[in-house]
């Protein structure tokens, strides 16, 4: 069937990623009192050149080391960022390799206090623990020597390789996080979509059957979106992929100069991916009515799941953030009639404009989106200034801007996503069957003309849409999801995530949503017996009076 | 202190009620197969004049009862809605009160199948429960039969009383469920806030102290709303209570003119509340950062529990379009220049003026909500007659414009909110103290520029708002930010709620967060012994090579 051939996978891109879960973290950043800020770690790693070893500790409650996974009941090694001491001097953080338990016993060594952080709202299987040091000492060649180092008698040597190199490592993990948001609301949107062809509700008109809630327009515009937006991220996912190989390929030769464009790249996808697949997941959740609240439907898990990578490797507000720093360097060097990389190539364009024609296509929608984050970056820069003038340290106005630069960002991120997405769409289906092509392009339409009505304020402001123009723009949007509707679940069948992968009963390629649910319930303990315990201990007792 | 008087306590008006978890409900309406559409409930309830008993059935697996509180493993009575058939004829639903377990065992009765429904996001305590008949018979006295009434020989005698009456009790519940949005987002905005006062992270400025991170423009941002948004839902759900009172009283009379209004207006609270209530504690948990992803902040718990109510008893976008009808009505009454009940008035004002004249003045952004409530309105009005005019029926063309009637109806309710909210403050800050006054102002015109600044597509296409003006509103937002500030914490602390019941390790009032946390570890069972016997299970075998 064609259907087969839909979804990211006629792009010949692979869906599924190895899933993060699978893979052990024993990195122990983090502290307590310290996740963003690693300059703020208190844990020490003080060098005694007398032994050649160095002597962690943890000097109050907030140095403890807090959420590392796999390290609460599992990990015998980890990898501890610590502040590094050696004659006297304190040189920031280093990586240490550090036993942490009996490699027969698996008890935590001397010096060494380590567990599990208690229950979360999910990960449970993780086991993130918790690790503390009582002036524990280790060897100096466990100082991960790679880059910086320190001699035997002390002596610190600077790291030959440029700092910014250990940033390589965040920014892959970033990419891949952008391919898990992708993935999971693909799931999501799976369940929430054959759940919605299957459940009938309703007789809107008298004497016809009650139709499928797929059928409802509000259902289309809660569900639709979110296969576009799985379709979106995985391409833009892919597309961060190849900016992170060719900057890599360049670092390697020594050019660091693109690092600061994939850094704002990374920082803003990272963020904005995860929040819109935990966004989009509970609004599928949401799709399913009650039976979505049942953790058999799995909604509930892969929402919890993905809405915590909206604040792990990185914040969302403080990666829109550095996003941000780069915007308003960039949009400086546009007024200063620079070159610009690649992304923020737009800036110049805006300097020149006023507002942006508006025609209602989708290179129309992408340029207003253009406008529009350019605008923003441009009134936080505006901003910035006016604070200045008025006696403001930098710092301050900075301070004071950062809920705009923060929709800035988000702004130039968005547009971002829209411009990789549709052009990557025209690229993958050029050679593609007639009717791919027309199923693609409507589902990345629809996901253009979405934002632009999220976004009606800005365009009012930075282009020339009429109001009638934005009646068009929303009865486009309402046609599109008339399209798409009869290509609904094939296109999240093409998504092709088996049963085992999904785990709903609600979302099974079977479509026996009743029939699981009822079959779900004889899996609970609680309906082990007919009767429990407990009418015996508590219920009884209460209605005799007795309690 | 003068804080120990502020927030909604101020206004005289306790902010706990008696929560719905506290009150078992055995009512079993919905069905697998049914929720929202009660007409479509499958149950049978038929009437057998030979032995004068009802037989209870459930035909389908759809049939099954579905959803009742305390109904798995508790309750031994319940009442169940059934569609009831006497002489050959069915009369839709109608109640009955049921036993179902035999009150010395606790054994289900013959012809009853009754269970626990399994795991939930939330409300894992209630026991919610499934319940199928098989030719289950109950006596004829057990049909509730206070209005409605089968006699002996299966005579059917219609209810003397209007059939809207069964509503007052879904009513009631609503206006509970808009006190609950509030107390919610009461306890996790106190959280936050509070977790904010202690956490400092990252150095703006170099050579100063880590800042607490309220003092981040971000954080309030994220935050302060959500104070205001409690003020406002207690206040909103105190005047919905009076309306109902008024109501119920004008009922009792038998005049049931005002009942519309109060179903639309609680449909749309309750929608409203619940939604803005679930999305704002979810915001208060990502400003905690990782610490709010542990069960013990408590968040995650408040999280499930509300964003349960955003769908039972109504689900937003149904409730919303149930407001929708009476708005579409109420515009045609309008455009007919008939005389509006209370809530709607606003619609003859707006199809008098064109746009909205803008001062930025709290009126100004509650007028400006009015006309932009009116406008979208109207666009529902025009574009269901466009599409009734190329040739669609009614309820075609009415389905067509759902996405657009929803907002429109979402639009409705936030004027309703902001213009309650102002109005009260106004009213009940007449007499206190000049400080009182200043803070509660400020808080109740934070909410409304709040929700200019996300409706500005829509301030710029119905009223003269300029770009300027934009500007200022976006200026007066972060002075507001900075103005609420230093009163913050007393807000928060103003709301009065016991640890005992924040029940959270960020939030408590003597602000030992990392304490808390710390001890927390030594609840789990995780931690019980140093090594777990998983190690020697699994862990031991695995590095062996064994497993």
């Amino acid at each position: 069937m064609e259907w087969k051939v839909l979804g990211p996978r006629c792009y010949g891109i692979p869906l599924r990623r190895t899933s993060r879960r699978s893979r052990p973290s024993f990195c122990t950043w983090t502290e307590l009192g310290h996740g963003t800020f690693i300059r703020g770690l208190e844990t020490t790693a003080t060098y005694d050149p007398e032994t050649e070893e160095f002597v962690l500790h943890s000097p109050t409650l907030t140095s403890y080391k807090w959420w590392a996974g796999g390290l609460g009941k599992t990990a015998n090694h980890c990898v501890v960022l610590a502040q590094m001491s050696t004659k006297g001097k304190c040189y920031g953080i280093h990586p240490f390799i550090v036993q942490i338990r009996d490699l027969e016993t698996h008890m935590p060594l001397p010096g060494i206090k380590v567990g599990e952080l208690g229950p979360r709202m999910g990960y449970n299987t993780a086991d993130n623990g918790f690790l503390a040091f009582d002036h524990h000492r280790i060897p100096r060649q466990h100082m991960l020597m790679k880059n910086a180092q320190v001699e035997k008698d002390g002596t610190y040597v600077k790291a030959a390789r440029h700092e910014k190199l250990t940033y390589g490592t965040m920014v892959f993990v970033r990419v891949t996080l952008v391919h898990d948001a992708a993935f999971n609301l693909a799931k999501a949107v799976t369940i929430a979509v054959r759940y919605s062809a299957v459940r009938r509700q309703s007789q809107p008109k008298p004497d016809e059957p009650e139709p499928q809630i797929l059928d409802y327009p509000t259902q289309q515009h809660k569900l639709f979106i979110h296969i576009a937006t799985s379709h979106a991220l995985v391409l833009t996912g892919e597309w961060l992929w190849r900016t992170f190989t060719a900057v890599l390929a360049d670092m390697k030769k020594g050019n660091v100069n693109n690092l600061p464009e994939l850094h704002a790249l990374s920082s803003c996808l990272k963020a904005v991916s995860t929040s819109d697949s935990a966004l989009g997941i509970e609004e599928c959740r949401y799709a399913c009515g009650g039976h979505g609240y049942m953790m058999s439907s799995n909604l509930p898990s892969i929402y919890s799941y993905v809405v915590a990578t909206r604040i792990y490797e990185g914040d969302y507000t403080v990666l829109l953030l550095q996003t941000a720093r780069f915007l308003v360097k960039a949009w400086e060097q546009a007024q200063a009639g620079k070159q610009l990389t690649p992304t923020v190539a737009y800036f110049s364009q805006a300097l020149k404009n006023g507002k942006e024609t508006w025609d209602g296509s989708a290179e129309s929608i992408i340029k207003s989106f253009q406008r529009i984050a350019a605008g923003k970056v441009s009134a936080c820069v505006n901003n910035i200034k006016e604070h200045i003038k008025s006696g403001m340290s930098y710092e301050d106005a900075w301070l004071k801007t950062t809920v705009q630069l923060v929709a800035a960002a988000e702004a130039h991120c968005r547009t971002l996503i829209c411009s990789v997405y549709w052009e990557e769409v025209t690229r993958l289906t050029a050679s593609s069957s007639p009717n791919v092509k027309i199923v693609m392009t409507q589902l990345s339409m629809i996901y253009l003309v979405y934002w632009a009505l999220r976004m009606t304020g800005d365009l009012l402001r930075y282009t020339s849409i009429s109001e009638k123009d934005l009646d068009d723009l929303q009865r486009k949007y309402e046609e599109l999801l008339t399209l798409i509707r009869p290509n609904a679940v094939g296109l999240v069948d093409a998504f092709d995530i088996r049963d085992e992968i999904l785990r709903s009963s609600l979302g099974s390629y079977d479509g026996r949503v009743y029939e699981r649910l009822v079959e779900e319930t004889t899996r609970t303990p609680l309906n082990a017996e007919p009767v429990n315990q407990s009418f015996h201990t508590y219920l009884k007792p209460l209605m005799q009076g007795k309690l």
